[in-house]
């Protein structure tokens, strides 16, 4: 099959090229299903689990594919990124894959659970007041200059994005072997860059499908920047229990190809992520963080009609035990 | 490769015809790895995720193996099964599949979640008391001789075997893709089933192989059995909440394989349950139900050697939110 020309900052070419590069190292991530949760919303739904990825999110993919392509020069020098967690883990896992010394820079109220994960890793890290004067990029791009070091951006970068777009792939084979296509899918979006990735491989293969960006309330700025067709920022003083979703504003590059890939954006609050969660835990025996939980709580709370095959990224997992542990007291 | 004839009551060949059989319905769970537990344990660690089965355990395997092969004039009268919980949620859903009515005979204290899993499929449910005056056997033998149907049951049956059997040919299959072999096999033991069936497929591919039963303090009647090479009863009086895992004594059938097959048996108690249930939510991001968690629970725990590699049967994960969050918040 010919790769069309594409202006976009990622391609499909670049997303093929990742996979070659992750073969053996990301996890094939199972695509899941359960009759109860087809049966409750009246359509078919397929979960993409990256909970069961390295390190509990996506985040793995995007970032080996940009370490792994460094020169061995820039790779003795280490790396830094910033993160408000799963970027974070992601980072350190790859580049102890790719025996890379690293640095992450987080915000001082991440999640105990993801702090935990990316140290066990080997990185250092450097807390931030994610309310305070300086901006992350500002604080890592001070460190990275003085290091000479790389920043392994979160999303906006064409090979970060190339990297999460192999979850695309393997979507698109999962639904091959079962002789489906899919009619939507549902992405959790932060910075967009799952989004970019996920839409570059899905729509080559299927253009017909449709790509909903998810997000929670107050963090909405993909919505209205796809919604107004230019970005939007967020109100980044609002808190958010969906802490893997924060992103101030759609990424540059990421934007640009979502605006052309995607369809509308859609919005979830609080109550339906937990309940996705609980959900979550109740018939597929899978731990969400909320971040990861909002396409399932789009799905649940009927944000978008659900006839044929919808495909919904779980995108993460890292979630401190006590607050899995109040969702499901609560029941919801 | 020929097939050896063999004495058993269940055999490798009755495996693959099972696994034939449930092509296409039963899910090929994931093998599962987090290099974080293998660097705590010193070992490499693969776990076989039946939490992600048809019905959140291994159960669907055997249950649609058994009652698919029925005759149609005996489907139509509908089957009869008796089950502290994931066998009735297993036969419930198989019976749903075959398009056969179920009554499940289930103890009153049963878990809840199960109970309404069981229900969700359309079954029948009649309630004993596990401690009263009747055996389940015996109610349920009642039950199926009134109405004319077949018993389906939980493990003391070729075919129920030889369906649980197919998880193993899918662990050799996914051992080979990796180019693995194991050094032993942890599999949670109730009545035998499961490990009859994993035992048969495993060490027909490699007799070198050791398989473990695990079982909860209490309830470690396959382990005296196996070190008093006969059957041992336990006390049904005592408590556990291994719900799974209550068989007053090893099967007739499955322990003339599993002495044949098996190394020693491994006990672990309650708060070494806790312990390897947290560390699954937290490593491998999966819900695992008490006695789902046996096998990780004698990893962990330092109850068998851990050199080499090792599979660890994730059997279930059916498990009340209460009991979970419990265990997240004591933190153990």
């Amino acid at each position: 099959m010919a790769i069309p020309k594409t202006d976009l900052p990622v391609s499909y070419n670049d997303i093929t090229e990742a996979a070659q590069l992750l073969a053996g190292v990301v996890v094939r991530t199972p695509l899941l299903e359960s009759s109860v949760l087809n049966k409750q919303v009246g359509g078919r739904l397929l979960f993409k689990a990256e909970t069961l990825q390295v390190t509990g999110s996506f985040k793995f993919r995007g970032a080996y594919n940009h370490i792994k392509r460094l020169p061995t020069s820039v790779k003795q020098k280490g790396v830094v990124a910033y993160s408000s967690g799963n970027h974070a883990q992601g980072t350190a896992a790859a580049a102890h894959y790719c025996e890379t010394p690293a640095l992450i820079v987080m915000p001082k109220d991440a999640p105990e659970v993801k702090k935990q994960g990316t140290a066990r890793w080997g990185a250092e890290i450097v807390s931030y007041d994610r309310y305070g004067r300086e901006t992350r990029e500002e604080i890592a791009g001070q460190i990275a200059d003085d290091r000479g070091s790389p920043i392994v951006k979160p999303y906006d970068d064409r090979f970060i994005m190339a990297g999460q777009g192999t979850a695309g792939l393997e979507i698109i084979q999962q639904l091959s072997e079962r002789k489906l296509q899919a009619d939507r899918v549902l992405v959790p979006c932060g910075g967009g860059g799952l989004t970019a990735g996920i839409a570059t491989a899905i729509k080559f293969n299927n253009p017909n499908t449709v790509i909903h960006t998810v997000e929670p309330e107050g963090f909405d700025d993909t919505a209205q920047s796809l919604k107004l067709n230019s970005r939007q920022p967020t109100d980044l003083a609002i808190a958010s229990f969906c802490d893997a979703l924060l992103a101030p504003e759609p990424g540059l590059l990421t934007f640009e190809v979502n605006r052309k890939l995607c369809g509308p954006g859609l919005v979830v609050n609080h109550t339906e992520v937990a309940v996705a969660m609980a959900a979550a835990f109740q018939h597929l025996k899978l731990v969400l963080e909320p971040g990861g939980a909002v396409g399932l709580a789009a799905a649940l709370s009927g944000k978008v009609e659900l006839d044929g095959v919808t495909v919904i990224l779980l995108s993460g997992g890292n979630v401190d035990p006590l607050v899995f542990s109040n969702i499901l007291q609560n029941g919801k």
